[in-house]
């Protein structure tokens, strides 16, 4: 039976730092293939994703891709601004690509908080959440802050469409989100632009 | 030798439809491998797509994948508003997905006023322009069109991107753009969201 995804436990289980097997870097479907797949699919069954699922999906989303820290989506003016938070039932927690480990910042599930529309967040196993860090875009102006933001978290929310279209695997990106709340719960200056419930068609 | 791109004739050597072939939705770049190759290269060799290239390019980046009408890329509330255009030494071109043909709407060289930066877009051979077409979003709010024309723009460019990176060809988005110039030049009632220059490395 295939390992569960470690974000689904409780917390006392493991430790607040979950590390990640290293990501596949090679083989996938065929990129016009995985166009050809390219979805929306709001519907879920009851079953997780593996760690290693969840490490090849964060990487593809905005991972490293090359020696000198870059991604596989761009930013504007390579901020990097773009901080991928996984929401679960075993609570909230932080991507950080430089380490492929998840950071545990809170213990709770707080997805019920995430949307007026969270029966997918909840039936889903993780949802993504696309977080515009504006203590890495303090040299933008409000206006650009808003506008990129939008645009860099569009790239990345891509890359997650093309992961799942190429694994077979159900999502769907909502942009009518709880923001302020979603933001206090970060605990950073900054702005919630997307969540991305991702797992199993029913 | 490989034919090149209809879109840099001259104007009267063609008519005003130029129909494309048929997109590749077979085969490509393994999707992990596309991943580990997608950056930003800035520099553009005086070398042309071919129409198969640019039929490729504009499928992968906002065509239609199922009987339904649906596309690669995801829009708020399917409203499908990102338009694009592809500028060259041959005018201006709108991509009719329905019909797989562009349509010339401007036979001048108009690249150099679509940015202070435009350098990059007069040595490559084409520039997508994204542009957010607001008679597709006549029921969102103006906060909600400027938000979901960045985000929708974002998704479309990293399929650009993703496109460019399985078949080696050189691209960079660009946000600083002359945006009411644009649509002028375009003629609608929207926003010019993002530029991207396509073509081959140096």
């Amino acid at each position: 039976m295939a390992q569960k995804s470690s974000v689904s436990k409780a917390a006392d289980e493991s430790s607040d730092i979950i590390k990640l097997p290293a990501p596949n870097q090679k083989g996938g479907m065929p990129l016009y293939e995985t166009f050809l797949n390219r979805r929306t699919d709001r519907t879920f069954a009851p079953k997780e994703l593996t760690d290693q699922q969840l490490s090849d999906l964060l990487w593809c989303a905005n991972g490293i891709n090359r020696a000198d820290g870059k991604r596989t989506a761009p930013s504007a003016r390579n901020a990097q601004e773009i901080d991928i938070y996984v929401f679960s039932a075993g609570g909230i927690f932080l991507y950080i690509p430089e380490k492929n480990v998840l950071e545990r910042i809170a213990k709770e599930d707080r997805r019920e908080e995430m949307s007026g529309q969270s029966k997918m967040i909840m039936e889903a196993p993780i949802t993504l959440l696309f977080f515009a860090n504006y203590e890495k875009m303090d040299k933008f102006s409000e206006e650009a802050r808003e506008f990129y933001g939008a645009t860099d978290a569009g790239f990345v929310s891509q890359n997650v469409y093309l992961y799942c279209a190429a694994n077979k695997m159900s999502t769907v990106v909502m942009g009518a989100i709880e923001r302020d709340p979603i933001r206090d719960m970060i605990g950073r200056d900054g702005k919630a632009i997307l969540a991305q419930p991702v797992g199993f068609a029913k």
